[in-house]
């Protein structure tokens, strides 16, 4: 029954097949669908096509080569403008620059792109989410000119797969599964879950090549360091600040 | 072709019918296939069923009749702490104590949440959203025992519909799609966007019900008030805070 959601992956190479506008068109509209706060839709999404925004985008993503090869890029804003402006617009004293509205909104978004996501890889498309759109947060507003009480969450790269990979492995569901309450991991339980993926080649492979002694490390001192996380933290604070969400 | 999408509505009354457990687990195994950041999976659910557990949440998301009334409670979490607990025994030093990777792991646990919505109502089952989860995250933690770097983010009651109505409105697809860059709107298009919405009777009733003028200010004035949203802000950070997101 969920074979559609089972046995999808990630696309990183799209072939040059554009996508049809009405098609586009009918895959937002199944993700406006989707569960948001209040039924006030407190979220945007950016259609980008053009090569030079793309290229523009490009750096804020670290130049990701699937941002240029996908014939879409969808950028997904938690967005409180619109609501702002039909607000004063209302003889309504909007109240949403504030970090509770951001987190709403952002929730908002992100449903919306998973659902999108999930919208497209029916239709037959893949996808890629790009992690980078809250590291360079300001570099995006300023490319795509998004208004105040608009910052963008994450980003969906969308085409048809040109490669289409294996299934990537994920870790035993009770890694992520608590039941009734948060049961804390022993030592024993973490080597447990994490036996199976350690020990797939892939993995091995992948710590070789970075020259490190455990999978872990690759997380810690290459990929996702403190030094970057603490630098892109204090980068999107400012952003927030920036577009009017923390005062 | 996304009729299982569109069609779709929030239910917020659940009949007697248990979940069965097997299918419980092909939900959250469906879930766990969605992309994540790294192939880290940020992310948690605790899994809740047992009555007095569910009389404990029920306060935190204002006694809400839907959470008691579902047989199965998700709530859905940001968590770095098992990636942490994992780094630390081996040998690598963890950097995800800081705010950015708080949204990379929310953004982890938001994406798993909707794709187990849409893996639920795909199996007949009906699922609401609880917004209140950033409001109360404190005492949510408290009642789940969430350790450090866990934070509640969304929360999803789960059961077979007893009430099917009708698929809420949703506005035109203009109002959350700017192509190519975002295009800022003006008094006649937001008056354009609103129009449809605002003279639908539903509404109309919903105005007159609260006492209000128009529809923005049930929205301003009752539903998510600047004071309310200004005081909920600071509660969460200041779990962010306590949970280790932000130093």
């Amino acid at each position: 029954m969920f074979e559609f959601l089972t046995q999808r992956r990630t696309i990183r190479n799209y072939s040059k097949q554009t996508i049809d506008t009405k098609l586009l068109q009918q895959i937002l509209e199944a993700g406006a669908q989707s569960s948001n706060t209040g039924n006030m839709q407190a979220y945007s999404v950016v259609v980008t096509t053009d090569e030079d925004l793309k290229k523009q985008l490009s750096p804020a993503h670290f130049n990701q080569p699937m941002l240029m090869q996908a014939p879409v890029v969808l950028t997904f804003c938690a967005d409180f403008n619109r609501i702002t402006q039909w607000c004063k617009q209302r003889n309504a004293e909007p109240g949403y620059a504030n970090f509770q509205s951001f987190m709403a909104a952002a929730v908002d978004a992100i449903i919306f792109a998973q659902t999108v996501a999930i919208a497209a890889e029916t239709a037959g498309l893949g996808i890629c989410y790009l992690g980078t759109t809250t590291y360079n947060a300001q570099e995006i507003i300023d490319t795509l000119q998004l208004p105040q009480l608009v910052v963008p969450v994450t980003t969906l790269t969308l085409g048809y797969p040109e490669i289409t990979p294996a299934i990537t492995d994920r870790l035993p569901l009770a890694s992520v599964v608590h039941f009734e309450t948060y049961k804390d991991f022993t030592p024993e339980t973490i080597d447990a879950l994490y036996l199976e993926k350690e020990e797939l080649d892939f993995y091995k492979k992948f710590v070789a090549d970075n020259n490190k002694e455990t999978l872990a490390q690759v997380f810690t001192d290459v990929r996702y360091t403190k030094k970057n996380n603490e630098f892109f933290s204090e980068k999107f604070y400012k952003a927030l600040e920036q577009q009017g969400f923390i005062q």
